[in-house]
Protein backbone atom coordinates (compact mmCIF):
# COMPACT_ATOMS: atom_id res chain seq x y z
CA UNK A 1 0.00 0.00 0.00
CA UNK A 2 2.00 3.33 -1.11
CA UNK A 3 0.63 5.38 0.66
CA UNK A 4 1.40 3.94 3.68
CA UNK A 5 4.61 3.05 2.55
CA UNK A 6 6.07 6.33 1.96
CA UNK A 7 4.32 7.37 5.57
CA UNK A 8 6.55 4.71 7.14
CA UNK A 9 9.51 6.08 5.03
CA UNK A 10 8.84 9.42 6.08
CA UNK A 11 7.72 9.52 9.73
CA UNK A 12 9.23 6.28 10.73
CA UNK A 13 11.96 6.62 13.59
CA UNK A 14 14.64 3.73 13.86
CA UNK A 15 15.18 3.15 17.29
CA UNK A 16 17.77 0.20 16.31
CA UNK A 17 18.36 -2.81 13.73
CA UNK A 18 15.26 -4.44 15.17
CA UNK A 19 12.63 -1.95 16.47
CA UNK A 20 10.92 0.89 14.20
CA UNK A 21 8.88 3.45 15.94
CA UNK A 22 5.56 4.74 14.25
CA UNK A 23 4.35 6.73 17.05
CA UNK A 24 3.05 9.79 14.68
CA UNK A 25 0.51 7.77 12.75
CA UNK A 26 -0.12 4.33 14.45
CA UNK A 27 1.33 3.66 17.81
CA UNK A 28 1.00 6.73 19.94
CA UNK A 29 -0.49 9.34 17.34
CA UNK A 30 -3.02 7.91 14.61
CA UNK A 31 -3.45 8.98 11.09
CA UNK A 32 -7.59 8.31 10.88
CA UNK A 33 -7.77 8.79 7.47
CA UNK A 34 -4.80 6.11 6.51
CA UNK A 35 -6.24 3.70 9.06
CA UNK A 36 -9.37 3.70 7.11
CA UNK A 37 -7.76 3.46 3.77
CA UNK A 38 -5.51 -0.30 5.55
CA UNK A 39 -9.03 -1.15 6.18
CA UNK A 40 -10.38 -1.01 2.85
CA UNK A 41 -7.13 -2.92 1.23
CA UNK A 42 -6.96 -5.57 4.08
CA UNK A 43 -10.82 -5.98 3.35
CA UNK A 44 -10.99 -6.25 -0.11
CA UNK A 45 -8.11 -9.09 0.01
CA UNK A 46 -9.79 -10.75 2.15
CA UNK A 47 -13.49 -9.98 0.67
CA UNK A 48 -14.39 -13.97 -0.54
CA UNK A 49 -13.40 -15.20 2.89
CA UNK A 50 -16.88 -15.19 4.84
CA UNK A 51 -15.28 -13.14 7.63
CA UNK A 52 -17.72 -13.17 10.87
CA UNK A 53 -15.33 -11.40 12.97
CA UNK A 54 -12.41 -9.15 13.39
CA UNK A 55 -9.75 -9.67 16.21
CA UNK A 56 -7.35 -7.53 17.74
CA UNK A 57 -5.25 -6.73 20.43
CA UNK A 58 -5.27 -3.62 22.71
CA UNK A 59 -3.87 -1.05 21.87
CA UNK A 60 -2.48 -0.56 18.84
CA UNK A 61 -4.02 -3.14 16.94
CA UNK A 62 -7.32 -1.47 17.43
CA UNK A 63 -7.24 1.04 14.91
CA UNK A 64 -6.51 -0.71 11.92
CA UNK A 65 -8.95 -3.53 13.25
CA UNK A 66 -12.00 -1.37 13.85
CA UNK A 67 -11.13 -0.07 10.39
CA UNK A 68 -11.52 -3.09 8.40
CA UNK A 69 -14.17 -4.04 11.09
CA UNK A 70 -16.05 -1.46 9.48
CA UNK A 71 -15.42 -2.21 6.01
CA UNK A 72 -16.53 -5.49 6.12
CA UNK A 73 -19.37 -4.66 8.54
CA UNK A 74 -18.63 -7.46 10.91
CA UNK A 75 -17.87 -7.18 15.53
CA UNK A 76 -14.57 -6.02 16.00
CA UNK A 77 -13.00 -8.08 19.34
CA UNK A 78 -9.94 -7.11 21.28
CA UNK A 79 -8.30 -9.42 23.17
CA UNK A 80 -7.14 -7.49 26.62
CA UNK A 81 -4.03 -7.68 28.40
CA UNK A 82 -4.98 -9.30 32.03
CA UNK A 83 -3.76 -10.16 35.19
CA UNK A 84 -4.01 -13.93 35.58
CA UNK A 85 -6.23 -13.44 38.96
CA UNK A 86 -9.09 -11.61 36.56
CA UNK A 87 -9.02 -15.48 34.55
CA UNK A 88 -12.26 -17.23 35.08
CA UNK A 89 -14.07 -20.06 33.22
CA UNK A 90 -15.82 -17.94 30.67
CA UNK A 91 -12.65 -16.68 29.40
CA UNK A 92 -10.38 -18.14 26.94
CA UNK A 93 -6.25 -17.15 27.70
CA UNK A 94 -3.43 -17.45 26.42
CA UNK A 95 0.20 -15.83 27.19
CA UNK A 96 1.86 -13.74 24.31
CA UNK A 97 5.63 -12.98 24.55
CA UNK A 98 7.00 -9.99 23.57
CA UNK A 99 10.72 -10.10 22.27
CA UNK A 100 10.84 -6.02 21.84
CA UNK A 101 9.95 -5.60 25.22
CA UNK A 102 10.86 -8.53 26.75
CA UNK A 103 7.80 -9.27 28.30
CA UNK A 104 4.71 -11.90 28.71
CA UNK A 105 1.53 -10.95 28.79
CA UNK A 106 -1.81 -12.73 29.43
CA UNK A 107 -4.06 -12.39 27.38
CA UNK A 108 -8.10 -13.17 27.32
CA UNK A 109 -11.23 -13.01 25.47
CA UNK A 110 -14.71 -13.51 27.00
CA UNK A 111 -16.20 -17.08 25.56
CA UNK A 112 -19.51 -15.62 24.41
CA UNK A 113 -18.01 -13.62 21.79
CA UNK A 114 -15.96 -16.05 19.23
CA UNK A 115 -17.44 -19.60 18.64
CA UNK A 116 -17.24 -22.62 16.24
CA UNK A 117 -19.39 -20.67 13.19
CA UNK A 118 -16.95 -17.95 13.49
CA UNK A 119 -14.51 -17.48 10.68
CA UNK A 120 -12.24 -14.67 11.98
CA UNK A 121 -9.76 -12.39 10.38
CA UNK A 122 -6.79 -11.23 13.24
CA UNK A 123 -5.36 -8.10 12.58
CA UNK A 124 -2.68 -6.19 13.99
CA UNK A 125 -0.06 -2.97 13.42
CA UNK A 126 3.48 -4.86 13.81
CA UNK A 127 4.29 -8.38 12.45
CA UNK A 128 7.77 -9.36 14.30
CA UNK A 129 8.52 -12.49 16.17
CA UNK A 130 4.59 -13.79 15.09
CA UNK A 131 3.93 -13.75 18.86
CA UNK A 132 1.11 -11.81 19.25
CA UNK A 133 -0.78 -13.18 15.67
CA UNK A 134 0.16 -16.64 17.35
CA UNK A 135 -1.70 -15.92 20.07
CA UNK A 136 -4.55 -14.51 19.09
CA UNK A 137 -4.84 -18.46 16.33
CA UNK A 138 -4.34 -19.94 19.57
CA UNK A 139 -7.65 -17.98 21.12
CA UNK A 140 -9.51 -18.23 17.75
CA UNK A 141 -8.35 -22.62 18.17
CA UNK A 142 -9.29 -22.12 21.68
CA UNK A 143 -13.17 -21.77 20.69
CA UNK A 144 -13.25 -24.35 17.68
CA UNK A 145 -13.33 -21.36 15.21
CA UNK A 146 -11.48 -21.47 12.29
CA UNK A 147 -8.79 -18.52 11.36
CA UNK A 148 -9.12 -16.96 7.74
CA UNK A 149 -6.14 -14.86 7.47
CA UNK A 150 -4.12 -12.46 9.06
CA UNK A 151 -4.12 -8.86 8.34
CA UNK A 152 -0.91 -6.40 9.08
CA UNK A 153 -0.08 -3.34 8.73
CA UNK A 154 3.84 -3.09 8.90
CA UNK A 155 5.81 -6.51 9.01
CA UNK A 156 8.89 -6.78 9.45
CA UNK A 157 10.12 -9.30 7.05
CA UNK A 158 13.81 -9.71 8.59
CA UNK A 159 12.44 -11.39 11.38
CA UNK A 160 10.39 -14.63 11.28
CA UNK A 161 6.96 -13.50 11.64
CA UNK A 162 5.89 -14.82 8.08
CA UNK A 163 7.54 -17.91 8.41
CA UNK A 164 5.77 -19.36 11.68
CA UNK A 165 2.31 -18.46 10.33
CA UNK A 166 2.59 -19.55 7.08
CA UNK A 167 4.10 -23.00 8.61
CA UNK A 168 0.77 -22.94 10.56
CA UNK A 169 -0.93 -22.73 7.41
CA UNK A 170 -2.19 -18.89 8.17
CA UNK A 171 -2.61 -16.54 5.06
CA UNK A 172 -0.37 -13.63 5.71
CA UNK A 173 -1.34 -10.09 3.95
CA UNK A 174 1.28 -7.15 4.94
CA UNK A 175 0.54 -3.48 3.69
CA UNK A 176 4.17 -2.55 3.96
CA UNK A 177 7.04 -4.68 4.49
CA UNK A 178 10.55 -3.80 5.73
CA UNK A 179 13.45 -5.37 4.76
CA UNK A 180 15.78 -3.88 6.79
CA UNK A 181 16.50 -1.35 9.68
CA UNK A 182 20.36 -1.59 9.24
CA UNK A 183 22.35 1.98 9.02
CA UNK A 184 19.78 3.80 11.03
CA UNK A 185 17.28 3.59 7.97
CA UNK A 186 14.37 2.11 6.51
CA UNK A 187 14.76 -0.74 3.35
CA UNK A 188 11.25 -1.57 2.36
CA UNK A 189 10.99 -4.86 0.19
CA UNK A 190 11.08 -4.40 -3.18
CA UNK A 191 13.62 -1.56 -3.03
CA UNK B 1 -28.16 9.41 20.15
CA UNK B 2 -31.33 6.40 19.28
CA UNK B 3 -28.96 3.54 18.26
CA UNK B 4 -26.94 4.26 20.88
CA UNK B 5 -29.53 4.66 23.73
CA UNK B 6 -31.04 1.30 21.97
CA UNK B 7 -27.90 -0.36 21.94
CA UNK B 8 -27.55 0.56 25.72
CA UNK B 9 -30.99 -0.50 26.99
CA UNK B 10 -30.80 -3.63 24.76
CA UNK B 11 -27.21 -5.31 25.18
CA UNK B 12 -25.75 -3.19 28.75
CA UNK B 13 -25.38 -5.78 31.68
CA UNK B 14 -25.96 -4.08 34.71
CA UNK B 15 -23.08 -5.56 36.98
CA UNK B 16 -24.53 -3.68 40.48
CA UNK B 17 -25.76 0.20 41.39
CA UNK B 18 -22.83 1.82 39.78
CA UNK B 19 -20.93 -0.74 37.01
CA UNK B 20 -22.70 -1.08 33.76
CA UNK B 21 -20.97 -3.58 31.59
CA UNK B 22 -20.81 -2.83 27.40
CA UNK B 23 -18.71 -5.11 26.34
CA UNK B 24 -20.97 -6.72 23.76
CA UNK B 25 -20.43 -3.31 21.79
CA UNK B 26 -17.88 -1.11 23.05
CA UNK B 27 -15.68 -2.42 25.64
CA UNK B 28 -14.51 -5.60 24.76
CA UNK B 29 -16.61 -6.60 21.32
CA UNK B 30 -16.74 -3.22 19.10
CA UNK B 31 -20.03 -2.33 16.54
CA UNK B 32 -17.57 -0.62 14.29
CA UNK B 33 -20.88 1.13 12.56
CA UNK B 34 -22.05 2.07 15.46
CA UNK B 35 -19.21 3.93 16.41
CA UNK B 36 -18.70 5.52 13.57
CA UNK B 37 -22.18 6.95 13.94
CA UNK B 38 -20.72 8.29 16.79
CA UNK B 39 -18.41 9.94 15.82
CA UNK B 40 -20.18 11.25 13.29
CA UNK B 41 -22.85 13.12 16.12
CA UNK B 42 -19.84 14.35 17.99
CA UNK B 43 -18.38 15.92 15.31
CA UNK B 44 -21.34 17.71 13.93
CA UNK B 45 -21.81 19.00 17.33
CA UNK B 46 -18.33 20.06 17.72
CA UNK B 47 -17.81 21.30 14.17
CA UNK B 48 -17.75 24.55 15.16
CA UNK B 49 -14.99 24.26 17.56
CA UNK B 50 -11.74 24.39 15.05
CA UNK B 51 -10.90 20.95 16.05
CA UNK B 52 -6.93 20.13 15.58
CA UNK B 53 -6.71 16.79 17.64
CA UNK B 54 -8.30 13.84 19.36
CA UNK B 55 -7.35 13.28 22.79
CA UNK B 56 -8.54 9.78 24.02
CA UNK B 57 -6.89 6.83 26.51
CA UNK B 58 -6.70 3.80 25.88
CA UNK B 59 -7.61 1.13 25.33
CA UNK B 60 -11.92 1.89 24.73
CA UNK B 61 -12.16 5.21 24.41
CA UNK B 62 -9.78 4.51 21.07
CA UNK B 63 -12.97 3.26 18.83
CA UNK B 64 -15.18 6.26 19.63
CA UNK B 65 -12.07 8.77 18.97
CA UNK B 66 -10.62 7.29 15.67
CA UNK B 67 -14.43 7.50 14.32
CA UNK B 68 -14.17 10.97 15.38
CA UNK B 69 -10.75 11.54 13.89
CA UNK B 70 -11.76 10.49 10.85
CA UNK B 71 -14.94 12.67 10.15
CA UNK B 72 -13.10 15.96 11.92
CA UNK B 73 -10.28 14.94 9.05
CA UNK B 74 -7.89 15.38 12.19
CA UNK B 75 -5.01 13.13 13.90
CA UNK B 76 -5.99 10.92 17.01
CA UNK B 77 -3.54 10.87 20.22
CA UNK B 78 -3.95 8.34 22.48
CA UNK B 79 -2.60 8.48 26.11
CA UNK B 80 -1.07 5.32 27.32
CA UNK B 81 -0.63 3.96 30.54
CA UNK B 82 2.64 3.52 31.70
CA UNK B 83 4.75 3.06 34.42
CA UNK B 84 6.68 5.68 35.81
CA UNK B 85 9.90 4.34 35.13
CA UNK B 86 9.75 4.96 31.70
CA UNK B 87 8.73 8.79 31.87
CA UNK B 88 11.13 10.67 30.57
CA UNK B 89 11.46 15.05 30.10
CA UNK B 90 9.77 14.10 26.82
CA UNK B 91 6.49 13.24 28.12
CA UNK B 92 3.54 14.82 29.46
CA UNK B 93 2.28 13.02 32.73
CA UNK B 94 -0.88 12.66 35.14
CA UNK B 95 -1.99 10.71 37.30
CA UNK B 96 -5.86 9.05 36.78
CA UNK B 97 -7.39 7.39 39.44
CA UNK B 98 -10.21 4.90 38.97
CA UNK B 99 -13.00 4.75 40.97
CA UNK B 100 -14.64 1.56 39.60
CA UNK B 101 -11.51 -0.52 39.74
CA UNK B 102 -9.90 1.37 42.55
CA UNK B 103 -6.42 1.86 40.86
CA UNK B 104 -4.99 4.52 40.15
CA UNK B 105 -2.54 5.14 36.54
CA UNK B 106 -0.01 7.16 35.29
CA UNK B 107 -0.58 8.39 31.86
CA UNK B 108 1.60 9.68 29.86
CA UNK B 109 1.63 11.71 25.85
CA UNK B 110 4.74 12.54 24.14
CA UNK B 111 5.33 16.24 24.28
CA UNK B 112 5.77 16.28 20.14
CA UNK B 113 2.20 15.63 19.70
CA UNK B 114 0.46 18.64 21.43
CA UNK B 115 1.23 22.05 21.47
CA UNK B 116 -0.28 25.69 22.48
CA UNK B 117 -1.66 26.00 19.34
CA UNK B 118 -4.18 22.92 19.51
CA UNK B 119 -7.76 22.97 20.10
CA UNK B 120 -8.41 19.65 21.62
CA UNK B 121 -11.32 17.45 21.74
CA UNK B 122 -11.09 14.74 24.42
CA UNK B 123 -13.23 11.71 24.12
CA UNK B 124 -14.17 8.73 26.20
CA UNK B 125 -16.37 5.56 26.54
CA UNK B 126 -17.64 6.59 29.84
CA UNK B 127 -18.29 9.54 32.08
CA UNK B 128 -18.53 8.70 36.06
CA UNK B 129 -16.61 10.57 38.20
CA UNK B 130 -14.85 12.58 35.71
CA UNK B 131 -11.39 11.15 36.51
CA UNK B 132 -10.04 10.09 33.10
CA UNK B 133 -11.67 13.27 31.32
CA UNK B 134 -9.96 15.65 34.04
CA UNK B 135 -6.76 14.08 33.79
CA UNK B 136 -6.47 14.05 30.17
CA UNK B 137 -7.47 18.24 30.40
CA UNK B 138 -4.46 18.27 32.49
CA UNK B 139 -2.45 16.80 29.85
CA UNK B 140 -3.91 19.72 27.76
CA UNK B 141 -3.23 22.54 30.20
CA UNK B 142 0.63 21.06 30.53
CA UNK B 143 1.08 21.57 26.97
CA UNK B 144 -0.56 25.01 26.79
CA UNK B 145 -3.00 23.97 24.39
CA UNK B 146 -6.87 24.23 24.50
CA UNK B 147 -9.74 21.78 25.88
CA UNK B 148 -12.37 22.61 22.99
CA UNK B 149 -14.78 19.83 24.60
CA UNK B 150 -15.80 16.70 25.38
CA UNK B 151 -17.87 13.79 23.91
CA UNK B 152 -18.49 10.98 25.70
CA UNK B 153 -20.50 7.39 24.72
CA UNK B 154 -22.12 7.00 27.46
CA UNK B 155 -22.59 9.34 30.53
CA UNK B 156 -23.57 7.75 34.11
CA UNK B 157 -25.36 11.18 35.32
CA UNK B 158 -25.88 10.14 38.84
CA UNK B 159 -22.19 10.10 39.47
CA UNK B 160 -20.40 13.80 39.53
CA UNK B 161 -18.24 13.56 36.39
CA UNK B 162 -20.46 15.87 34.01
CA UNK B 163 -20.48 18.44 37.21
CA UNK B 164 -16.51 18.74 38.17
CA UNK B 165 -15.98 18.68 33.98
CA UNK B 166 -18.51 21.76 34.05
CA UNK B 167 -16.91 23.25 36.85
CA UNK B 168 -13.56 23.54 35.05
CA UNK B 169 -15.83 25.59 31.98
CA UNK B 170 -15.02 22.90 30.06
CA UNK B 171 -18.93 21.64 27.24
CA UNK B 172 -19.84 18.20 27.50
CA UNK B 173 -21.65 16.17 25.20
CA UNK B 174 -22.91 12.89 26.01
CA UNK B 175 -24.76 10.70 23.48
CA UNK B 176 -26.17 8.49 26.22
CA UNK B 177 -27.10 9.14 29.66
CA UNK B 178 -28.12 6.95 32.07
CA UNK B 179 -29.87 7.99 34.93
CA UNK B 180 -29.86 5.03 37.33
CA UNK B 181 -28.68 1.21 37.56
CA UNK B 182 -31.05 0.99 40.55
CA UNK B 183 -32.80 -2.43 40.59
CA UNK B 184 -31.08 -4.16 37.89
CA UNK B 185 -32.16 -1.93 35.22
CA UNK B 186 -30.66 0.75 32.78
CA UNK B 187 -32.84 3.61 33.42
CA UNK B 188 -32.04 6.45 30.79
CA UNK B 189 -32.29 10.09 31.32
CA UNK B 190 -35.95 11.49 30.39
CA UNK B 191 -37.72 7.86 30.81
Amino acid sequence: MRTLQDRVKEDGVVIDEKILKVDSFLNHQIDAKLMYEVGQVITEHFKDKKITKVLTIEASGIAPAIMASLHLDVPCLFAKKAKPSTMTSEFYQTDIHSFTKNTTSTVVIAKQFLNEDDHVLIIDDFLANGEASLGLHRLVQAANATTSGIGIVIEKSFQPGREKLESEGLEVLSLCQVASLLGNTVKLVGE
